[in-house]
């Protein structure tokens, strides 16, 4: 099929943010550099890696800047969001999920060894022998001469009943088949809990995540009974990384909301072993309709994910609220309703899936007020479902 | 900018059904050309116009078979979305909705004079004496040689409490505005409510509807008195055309979802006046994991929309239910899990912003077992936002 159309906002560099059309997708880029040198030099202080997460901003160019400042690669979830960041780029990336269809484990081999003169790392977790055994076959499949490796995490389940064998001796048997295959290399363990990082208070995510560091405790014992060593141990989200990074266990870091955060983030009890960070992801948007007590604005849940909770009114408390969400419109009551085509900045419930709605973010420089549009950020990988 | 980088599915024509990668959303072709001819012969034996929105499918093919079949033409959102739709070849376009920045009315007013040798018709809902004046500005300033006139439905609030003025005199003043532009012309009125499609009974279907009717009729009886013909009323959603069909005041039905059913409208208590439609689209799934207790597919709230709950497993019933959901994973509990690797296939909550977060539907012919791909459908406005 050909490309569909493609319908960009009316916004280059140089232009008025006053002026970029709406709905849109806009990064405040001033608060997003600060975020992304807070996180850098948290990372380094406490001697973990960093390794964000590009299934937030699926964008090459912000993986880039994100490398270029330190980390040492990015992670993505799907063998499409990889060859995205691979084309552009990006050398060292991380499915940090199962894949275990062939097709797939081949197609990511194709893209892989097309590029391996050029220093490229791929590492993928697993938590089948089926996973592992599949990969082993694409890679003799698709690169028979070749020495391409891939390093396996073996995800383990510490709490959030998704993906992931059950801690201890279960990781064992994937251990041994990743040892089988002189192509696979046995990297470590992948261990995070998702639902830890939106819990509220700091008390319930030190509490989950001290079960976690037992899990993870508990599988590297196991492992090292049978002399696997587990180089790293990955994981940890923007909720709960100050934990992790003090944990002395994990050794990199995976959070990638930092960068932009959003309403449900913000809605965290602040953890004093964490840097506080900005929004810096906003949807700007504007009034279409006044009614007697209402005013609606034309962002509704096609422009930004409603899955983590309705946006907020930036800059605006109780006075103004985003009450209710369809398709395309957003409904706003308060004791100070705005006018008729007046502008409204919402910060998205969820980063993460808003993103994927948009083919572009606008980077704006100055600040929302006056600013001016710097560069235009392509989402590299929205859409990248496969 | 650039358009960004495409990720289209693996499957092209003749392709078996078996072979899509996943996830993807799949068009039961069959079932979809039966609702297309069944909610026309519908709207035929009830002398109604009908109008689809294509705010759901958002694909030009799709909108152009509609009228092949007999719709006079699709409703759009946004102006973006005409514009995808006049490119795609549909000549018949009303905005169900308000704009009223000129900006965007310009930009509307660019696309519609560039093809109005071509029996281009295009209409527009309105609430506000800015709007009104934005659109006669807006002909006037981007048109000033031409005749290009643009159809202007007034848009009542009939209990949905989003857009529109209230019912009666409110209207008088819109009414009053748009007959001082030569170049707008008034059509009729806009009376759409969206909550009443999707409650559960029909008692209260009809109960809501009942009001909607009396409202109606109070500012048609407005209207009238002041010598005001208002040629059309047109709303109506898939949950309750039926009523409008047989009032005797609405004119014109704007159902879309029908075209494609989906788990939400699924939940509805049938309405005897009204066929009974079959869920034609689906996101076709794989199990990427099964653990202890659930299965995981691959297939999260990026690959399908849960802004009106999770997505039902086609084909299985409590014995395998989707029971939770992040970004790019779909929790699959049930007394008879799958298997890893085990296609599944998913019944959307939502099919309007399912749609939206796919570039492309693959169409299927012959069910979804041993079909084969027929076509792809673009989704011309996908991310047609502004």
């Amino acid at each position: 099929m050909d490309q569909p159309p493609f319908h960009p906002i009316n916004a280059s560099p140089g232009l008025s943010v006053n002026d970029i059309d709406t709905p849109a997708l806009v990064i405040d880029l001033d608060a997003m550099e600060r975020n992304l040198r807070l996180m850098q030099r948290f990372a380094d202080q406490h001697n973990v890696k960093l390794r964000p997460h590009a299934k937030m901003h699926k964008s090459a160019a912000l993986a880039r800047q994100q490398i270029a400042a330190g980390a040492v690669g990015v992670c993505v979830q799907k063998v499409s969001e990889a060859h995205a960041m691979l084309t552009g780029g990006v050398r060292d990336i991380y499915i940090s999920n199962e894949v275990v269809l062939l097709s797939k484990l081949e197609l990511l081999v194709d893209v892989f060894i097309g590029l391996e003169e050029k220093n490229t790392k791929i590492s993928i977790a697993t938590d089948s022998l089926t996973g592992i055994r599949n990969l082993a076959y694409a890679l003799q499949n698709r690169d028979a001469q070749g020495s391409a490796r891939i390093h396996v995490f073996i995800e383990i389940d510490v709490g959030q009943a998704r993906c992931g064998v059950p801690p201890g001796e279960a990781a064992l048997p994937l251990a041994r088949e990743i040892a089988l295959h002189p192509r696979l290399h046995f990297a470590g363990l992948q261990a995070y809990h998702g639902r830890a990082q939106h819990q509220r208070t700091v008390g319930e995510r030190r509490a989950t995540l001290a079960q976690v560091m037992q899990d993870v405790q508990r599988t590297l014992d196991a492992l090292k009974r049978e002399d696997f060593t587990a180089e790293l141990v990955t994981g940890a989200g923007s909720g709960t990384f100050g934990i992790e990074a003090a944990s002395g266990v994990f050794g990199e870091l995976q959070a990638g909301s930092y960068l932009f955060m959003d309403a449900d983030y913000a809605q965290n009890e602040a953890d004093p072993a964490q840097p506080t960070f900005e929004h810096a992801l906003f949807v700007k948007s504007h009034v279409m309709s006044v009614q007697p007590g209402r005013a609606v604005c034309d962002a509704g849940h096609k422009s930004h994910a409603i899955d983590s909770g309705l946006p907020r009114v930036h800059g605006r408390g109780d006075d103004l609220r985003y009450v209710s969400c369809s398709d395309e419109h957003g409904v706003l009551h308060g004791s100070t309703l705005p006018q008729l085509g007046e502008v409204i900045w919402l910060i998205p419930g969820h980063c993460d899936p808003t993103v994927n709605l948009h083919d572009q973010m606008i980077g704006v420089r100055g600040g929302l007020q006056h600013g001016v549009v710097e560069r235009i950020i392509a989402v590299d990988a929205r859409g990248a479902l496969t």
